[in-house]
């Protein structure tokens, strides 16, 4: 959490006249996102995130990031609108970084989601996969799986041991077996790939906002209600919430029926989101200075979710 | 800029309960203030800043600091209203540290203010002077002179010679000279003493809010006004702007005039002002480490000011 970039009130207002929103009447840093800068913006004419791309960011995968947010939110899904620039662009430039306005929306992340909450982050997910169908543009999945391989290689077997001696042993034979049985076949399309409670702002049981697209792209429908089940359904001590993991496929599936074959599938697709994320949190891990101001987040979590879905099977999704 | 208190979604649900605001609608932590964590809050009922008072700020004082802002608030003043819960309280607690709910003003602060908006804030300084008469309330100023010389031994001569070789020479004549004549029996009160263009909302040439009291106490009126002029009479690269000086001096007396003994104690109380700063900044430099999430600020900018004060006399305030 930290704003990256500093801007005075003068660039902010410079920046926000391009914009047919009127004048700035506020701007406050906003403490969120572990990537990019955020200002909470108002002006005469409504409220708004002003967004800047830091380098973590696909900066390169910007115009399908904002397209896909015009295209959901031209079809009504929970997602905010980007405002375009008097020229029509999507996102300009500040300090020469990349820096769009979008639309604020109200609601907060849910601390311990209920299967109410649950069931409406499953069929807002089912929404998403259905309305992008028609979506014309598309990115590769840059954190697929030889990126896993790649992270963790990174890491080094002493990496991985310095964070837990027991971390080794249990990735290298996941990893190896998912390059052997990833599946492939399952209906493809666009996925959010990052859809973790923190970005998906609720009132009540109604999800008003998702958010934080920065990593969609195109894969396995399925691998996107898998990384969505291994974020939402555990509690903070890492006990599996059944009845969260059935409320998710119940949304799910309210909305978009899964195919046989993805069914089969999903405990394998279990796996490899959390491998996918124990494979970022380690990197992360070892390559962030533990005084630096982005708080590291400990791989180990995603490491137990991942010998939960190893052992679970099926029993993980209950479908 | 930093939140220092991580608070879960149900916690600020919670805290925001204790008060007639209807429910929480949004919450997002903002990177501003360099001793406190904030939030930007929205309720049913409004916007809000939900501050949580970490151990910088003096918690004793916060009985005063939000008593001010209520009285100042009642005579129409442009601050903040504090919101009380439902008991009356002015600040509950969080995390066992005080937390107050604070009325959400827009306005942004001006980077590099023009007359219009120095004569605007000269002349909120002195009705904030005038209204705080009959306020009930008083605080010693903890930081005063004797406080000042505290600090700079804390830094040592050799702290002093590591920040700037020629600082110790400027500030040790100065803090001397202070010390025998610093003036007495001019007129005191509730002074705000940190009214920084950080600390004034305004859209245009209108003060929109004055904010951050946490350093308000009784002193005297014209140390109040000594300090607003160190902090808005120059430029960035340190340049004086004698037309935002006469700016600010018209715009206080177009509300309250000064004695002819205020008038001449000007010049030393500038000075005065510039040493403050300089001793806490340069307290702050040596003991903040330099990769800490707080951005220390370089002491020299007022040590800058301080040898303009003692060189220029009374041609810095021309009254």
């Amino acid at each position: 959490m930290a704003v990256y970039t500093h801007l005075t009130t003068e660039e902010l207002a410079e920046f926000v006249a391009h914009y047919a929103v009127g004048a700035l009447r506020s701007a406050k840093g906003i403490a969120e996102g572990v990537s990019n800068s955020n200002w909470l913006i108002e002006t005469a004419g409504g409220r708004f995130i002003l967004t800047i791309y830091e380098t973590r960011t696909d900066r390169e995968g910007l115009p399908f990031f904002l397209g896909l947010l015009d295209h959901l939110a031209e079809k009504g899904g929970p997602v905010p609108r980007v405002i375009h620039d008097r020229d029509g662009a999507a996102f300009r430039r500040i300090h020469d970084k990349p820096a769009a306005l979008i639309e604020y929306l109200p609601g907060v992340a849910p601390d311990r989601p209920d299967p109410a909450q649950a069931h409406a982050v499953g069929a807002a997910l089912a929404r998403l996969h259905r309305d992008a169908v028609d979506f014309g543009g598309t990115r590769r999945n840059t954190m697929d799986l030889p990126e896993w391989r790649r992270l963790l290689s990174g890491c080094g077997a002493d990496g991985l041991d310095r964070i837990d001696p027991a971390l080794e042993s249990l990735v290298e034979p996941e990893l190896t077996a998912l390059e052997r049985d990833w599946p492939s076949g399952l209906p493809r399309g666009i996925i959010h790939a990052d859809l973790f409670p923190d970005n998906v702002l609720m009132l009540g049981d109604e999800v008003t906002g998702m958010i934080d697209f920065y990593f969609a792209c195109e894969d396995l429908l399925a691998y996107d209600f898998a990384i969505t089940h291994a974020a939402w359904a555990f509690d903070k001590g890492g006990g599996f919430r059944p009845e969260i993991a059935a409320a998710l496929a119940q949304g799910y599936q309210s909305q978009r029926e899964f195919a046989r074959a993805e069914k089969n599938a999903l405990p394998m697709l279990g796996r490899g989101a959390a491998l996918r994320f124990v494979a970022t949190r380690a990197w992360d891990w070892l390559h962030t200075p533990a005084d630096a101001v982005v708080t590291r987040k400990n791989p180990m979590d995603f490491a137990r979710r991942l010998a939960f879905y190893r052992d679970a099977g099926e029993e993980a999704f209950a479908l």
